[in-house]
């Protein structure tokens, strides 16, 4: 089997993890029902994954890695911290309402991660959270957004865009990028300083 | 047994149906286990409660009215738009962060109700984002608010404030009375018209 061939295989497999786990939870699923679905023997599937927990563990990577890797390539950027700010909220909720399975097998999910992972699990978060503060910061610092409490500030805007895990359905009337910016916007205007403020 | 004593029981078991539902989840909590909680008798349980899902449905229309039950009264009255969701939202927000278990429990498990308390359920829900689609509306239509779409507001809005449950802790730095202030401050100023725009 080529790299290539494996690495397609995988891919596979953590779809179809990822749908039932969001169907009937990770306790629920068993590796049987994971062969099924992928029309394999249920010995083939330990070629690729060790474990079911292993499985887990690169479901909640690969969420982790989506929401977060663009935040530092942002951060470094010499661009004013509102673009940045705009430009990171944009990209979280499209991320997260392209990739709403996802999504909710994390949040359902994310506690039965062994101590070890859940703790790196929840490192990577919080730097991706202190970033998002820190261009909050230096946006205060520079005159360009209102004086606010940051940390709230920074949880009411993924809030905002978290949310819509609970409401938004590719087969509605807009797109993820229209909702994405709408929302981006709304939040972006409620941090901004008015020129006569 | 007093209609007064009753009515505290009843209280006493819906307070440790929240926390073991919560906990455990309301597919893996027996009636033993409630029984336990509470210091009775199985046997007893029944005489305040017919079955686990009358149990669920009772848990969810406590918290659909603890969060939706002001919202008509807010919206009869003739305080301008911009009053009348400040009011909500503040009283969205602080009713949540005072319920936490229970917003949690309905988040996971109002799936679990049968289809016509499901519905009904659905539909209380939907006449309370309703309304305060209208009180949007109606600040757009009187210049209060910018002209935004509205239901994305809304659902950024709520956002905001349902995600407290992800992140406010009672013992943290902040009131619940604090946080709700301040995110329904930002809300609304991400919606206000500033007067030079």
């Amino acid at each position: 089997m080529t790299q290539q061939t494996r690495a397609a295989k995988e891919d596979q497999l953590l779809e179809a993890a990822t749908h039932l786990f969001k169907e009937k939870g990770y306790h629920s699923t068993s590796m049987q029902e994971l062969a099924e679905a992928l029309g394999m023997q249920k010995g083939s599937l330990y070629y690729y994954i060790d474990s079911k927990e292993e499985l887990l563990r690169r479901l909640m990577e690969r969420a982790t890695s989506f929401m977060t890797n663009q935040i530092d390539e942002i951060y470094g950027t010499d661009l004013p911290p509102a673009k940045k700010l705009r430009w990171a909220l944009e990209n979280h909720a499209a991320t997260m309402m392209e990739n709403l399975d996802l999504v909710a097998v994390y949040l359902h999910e994310y506690r039965n991660l062994p101590p070890d992972r859940l703790a790196e699990a929840l490192a990577v978060r919080k730097h991706y959270e202190q970033v998002l503060m820190q261009i909050v910061e230096d946006g205060i610092a520079c005159g360009e957004f209102r004086s606010v409490n940051v940390k709230m500030a920074v949880f009411g805007m993924l809030g905002m865009l978290n949310w819509t895990h609970q409401w938004f359905s590719p087969d509605g009337p807009f797109s993820s990028q229209e909702v994405a910016a709408t929302l981006a916007e709304l939040a972006m205007h409620g941090l901004t300083r008015q020129p006569d403020s």
